[in-house]
Parts: C-alpha cells; sequence; structure tokens
C-alpha cells in the first residue's frame, strides 16, 4: 500500500445550474486523485471545468491552468467566440440527448398526425368527432444534421415506417438514413418532405440555412423543427412562411434569443409550438457518468471522448 | 384456354361506409370466380359478405347461403350476440391496426411526459417556461391484452426505453413483453404501472375488468388508456378515480355507448381526452389487402387468415 509520494491531484471546478448535485453525484464515485473545490473558493488553479458553457465562457480568462472543460450541454457555442482560448481539450456532452430528443420529435410528429389539437378542441364542444387520423408510416422527414442525435432521431423515424432523409457534409454513418445530401443538394434534400427537423449545431456553415429558398422547397402539409440552434433559421422567411400558410406549422425549441422575449411574433405565429429549450434536458445522473467515463481517461492519459474541433465548432 | 365448364363464381356483398371505394380496390384486383354484387341488388344467395359488423349483423338472417363474413374491423361483438348464427366462417382483421395504435399509444404518451398540453398554456401567456420534461425510458406500461395489437404496442415501448407487463389468457408469444401475467394476478399486473393500456376484446371475460379493485392498484401517476372496448371499464370507478385524483388522467377512445352522448361526465372528466374511437382507422387499401389474401385462400379451399372463434369471443 503506497501512499507516498502522494500523487498530483487534479483540481475540479463545477459551474452548473446544477452544481450541489452534481457535487454530490462526483462525491459518490470517489473519483482517484480527483479534488472537487468547494463553491467560493479560489478556484484560479483548477485543471478541470465541469459545467454548463454559458457559466465556463465568462471565467475563461481568469483559469489559466485548465487543461480539460467538459461540457454539460451538447452545444458549445459560447467557449467557441473569437475571443477566448481554444488552448484546452473540449469535450462536449453526447450519448445521452439522442433518446429524449426523439421522443421530442416523435412527440410532436404524432401530435401533428394524430390531430390531437384538434381533438382537444371537438372534446371542448362535446362533440364526436371522427376525422380520419394521419399516421407517421409512408411520411418523409428530413434531418439537417445526423451526428449522434440525429442517429437516434433517425432511427425512431425509421421505426415508425417513415423514410428518412439526412443532409451532412459528408458523414454518412447511420444506417437508419435512407438517402444522404450534401452541399449544394439542399434544395433537393427539402423538396417533398413531410416533415424537416434542425438539429445543427451552433457554426458558421449553419447560419440561415432555413431561409426562404429553403423553405420554399417545402410543401404546405411540411412542419418544420428546429430542436438545433437559433442561428440556423431566417427568422423573417420562417414567419413569412407561416403567415402565408405555405408551410403547416413549426415546432420551435431553440431561438437566436433565449429566453425568447415576451412580444416576439412567434409567440402568436399560426400553428406554431414554442417549447422553451426543452427537448432534450441534461439529467445529472446521466451526465455525471460521462464526466466520470472522461475522468477515468484523462487520469490515465487516454484520449478523452466527445472532444470538440474548435474549428469545426462540433 | 379452357373456358367450358364455367366455374362456380361465388357472389361477395360489401356492408362498409366505404363501399364505393372497396368496390373499386377489389374490381381492380380482378380476382379470379368473384361477383362482386352491386348495390341495391338482392343480396340473399351471395356467399361472401366483407365489411363493417355493425352493418352486417341486421340483414345476416337475410343471407341464408353466406359461408364467409370477413370483418374490416378488429372487434366483431355485433357478429357474436346470442341470437345471431354462427354456421359460417368468421375471420376480423388482424396485421392492419397494430401500427396505428402504436403511434396512438405512443403518441398520447409522449403527450404526457413531454407536458405538451402545459407548454401550450404557458404559449398563451408568452411565458418562458422550462419546466423539466418527462421520458419514456426507464417507465413500466401494462397491457391488457396481446394479441396482434398488443404485440405492436409493445414492441414500440420496448423500443422507447420502458419495461413492458401484459396480461393475456395464457399467451406469451410476443418478445417485447418483459413480464406475463396471467389469471388472478390482475393486481400483481396493475400494480406500479405508469400506463395502464386496455387492448381487450369485448368478451365476457373482459367485462369490467377495469374495476375499482385494479384502479386502486394504480399509482397516482399512472395514466390510463382504453383503446379496446368500452366494456372493459367500470365507468363509475374511473370516473371517480379521476375526480379524486387518483389516477393522473385517462386517455379513451373507445365507450360503452357510441357516439358518446354529449352531456356524458367522461367529457368533463379531470385530465381526460376523449377520442372519438378514431385509435386505428381502417385504410380501405390496407383492408382490402387483407380481404385479397383471404379469398384467395378461399377460392383454393385453403384455411383462413384470423378466423375467430365465436366461443372464446375473438
Amino acid at each position: 500500500m503506497s501512499t507516498f509520494p502522494i500523487p498530483h491531484s487534479s483540481k475540479l471546478l463545477i459551474l452548473s445550474k446544477f452544481a450541489a448535485e452534481y457535487h454530490s453525484l462526483l462525491t459518490a464515485a470517489e473519483l482517484p486523485n480527483l479534488e472537487i473545490l468547494a463553491q467560493g473558493v479560489s478556484v484560479s488553479n483548477c485543471d478541470i471545468v465541469f459545467g454548463e458553457p454559458s457559466l465556463i465562457a465568462p471565467v475563461l480568462p481568469d483559469l489559466p491552468t485548465v487543461k480539460w472543460i467538459q461540457s454539460t450541454f451538447a452545444g458549445v457555442d459560447p467557449l467557441l467566440a473569437a475571443g477566448l482560448r481554444h488552448d484546452y481539450t473540449l469535450t462536449n456532452m453526447r450519448g445521452v440527448f439522442g433518446g429524449l430528443m426523439s421522443e421530442f420529435v416523435i412527440g410532436y410528429l404524432l401530435l401533428h398526425e394524430r390531430k390531437i389539437l384538434h381533438r382537444l378542441e371537438s372534446q371542448k364542444n362535446q362533440q364526436w368527432d371522427t376525422t380520419l387520423t394521419g399516421t407517421l408510416r409512408g411520411k418523409t422527414i428530413g434531418l439537417l444534421g445526423v451526428g449522434s442525435i440525429g442517429t437516434e432521431v433517425a432511427k425512431a423515424a425509421h421505426f415508425f415506417g417513415m423514410t428518412v432523409r439526412g443532409y451532412t457534409r459528408e458523414s454518412e454513418a447511420s444506417e437508419y438514413v435512407d438517402h444522404y445530401f450534401h452541399g449544394a443538394n439542399l434544395l433537393a434534400f427539402a423538396s417533398g418532405l413531410d416533415y424537416l427537423v434542425n438539429i445543427l449545431p451552433n457554426t458558421r456553415a449553419t447560419q440561415r440555412i432555413v431561409n426562404s429558398a429553403l423553405l420554399a422547397c417545402l410543401p404546405p402539409q411540411a412542419l418544420f423543427i428546429n430542436v438545433g440552434r437559433g442561428n440556423a433559421v431566417d427568422q423573417t422567411a420562417l414567419l413569412q412562411a407561416l403567415e402565408a400558410r405555405s408551410l403547416a406549422g413549426a415546432v420551435l425549441d431553440v431561438f437566436d434569443q433565449e429566453p425568447l422575449p415576451a412580444g416576439h411574433p412567434y409567440w402568436v405565429a399560426p400553428n406554431t409550438l414554442i417549447t422553451s429549450h426543452t427537448s432534450a434536458p441534461s439529467f445529472p445522473v446521466e451526465i455525471s457518468r460521462v464526466f466520470i467515463e472522461n475522468y477515468r481517461r484523462y487520469e490515465q492519459g487516454r484520449p478523452l471522448n466527445y472532444q470538440v474541433n474548435f474549428e469545426r465548432g462540433y
């Protein structure tokens, strides 16, 4: 039992709205050679930061010794800003949101197909309403972005008998995507879709990808769902399409400005549902598991999972 | 090319609200040795009837030569009535409703977990509402009845990571059911469920199976869904549980009396959604395919698919 010399102990700073819960979960995991810093102590000499990108970015200049940041979110855009240091290993959260995101997407697809809100109105009038239901089977869904989350959404859509199209930079990795599209084939990808789902991260290449040209390719029965990032959408174009009913509706979870301010036209746009960035919450127990696995790798000098390429942005 | 002797031609009577569509579909199929009777002609000498049980039952006494009735529905209870003849082969509709029923069940489960109606209220107030969403993963669903429809619902629940319990007379055929229950184990089956779904046909054995004793076993977060038949539910007990909030809610598609009359307490029961027997519509194209396959069997003297046992009731 060698206790000397005392091995170098890493110092972990937690910056999260669930900091207390993460502190308990990581303490209980008894990770070797890890000192979890208490709230409020001097943190300038920490090696590792674990938390929400929006909370970490403002203090990053005060953490000169940080070697690794583990995001609790999939989206890390606050840490990609041009003025910030990129001289550490950044890992994001993957593998835990796909299932939740699938439930979100399938839930709103079925809300639409099964005419659930329409039937609710009939019920208010105590009216027996046998309006024929739709079905997912045979419908076509297009996924803008097929990474770890998109693959799970593709799998669920495939399960329900949908035809799945995927638009990616170059990857064609998911077996559940029936047809892949890339680059200039964006409009061909969008043409004839019943459902368009944006799952892209916030990068320069995804800026306003859902614009008037793309929306014009969608048939009037199409529903648009945004669970990626607000930056992907040309808001004026989307509002125009919704107002003109050239689109059946939209389910919007993410926005350029969050919280979406009261008075914003999205709140009252026709056939539009606002879900306040709740599509794939970070459940601390699951998030902790990813940190713990990555910490073991870090401690043993092995490559970390889910490293973000600062250039590419994901 | 032998055209003599003319083979015996079967006479088909169609009794359906989609009779015109079925007439077209079956004519287009060019089934050998089949004469499809026109609407309004004398039909007393028909061999085969294809249609809705509620339309067939009243005229059954006037069809002395009928040999085979193919129902367009899964439920054939009007044809099981004690006073009616049972001296023909009755086949019901199977294999086409499971997918639709799965979409219905999963749609309403996700409506509940994702708090979609709650978020809709927040949107009306233009309120950014980050109420945490639930998830199907890890929840437990209990299926009362695991036949061809129940198996599909079990498969979908399994896909979303739910634990699946099945209550059946004796069958344990579905690989997607984690735990089977039978007979006197009904209350053990119900205990601790997050979701209880009735898919049972209308038989004597299923009469009021969802009664106060069973409802008392469900935890207060449980949701009850009835896509089987209205006869399975003790209405007074269910209304009491809903009023007392000892149940989270109900989604009711089928009723003792249909259409459910205006003024019925179900319309305004707490946390109750009424879906007017729309959970699994009979799409004529799919239904026709089952008839066509069965007709080929009939014409060749092979056993028909989906024969109903008059004794058992399904």
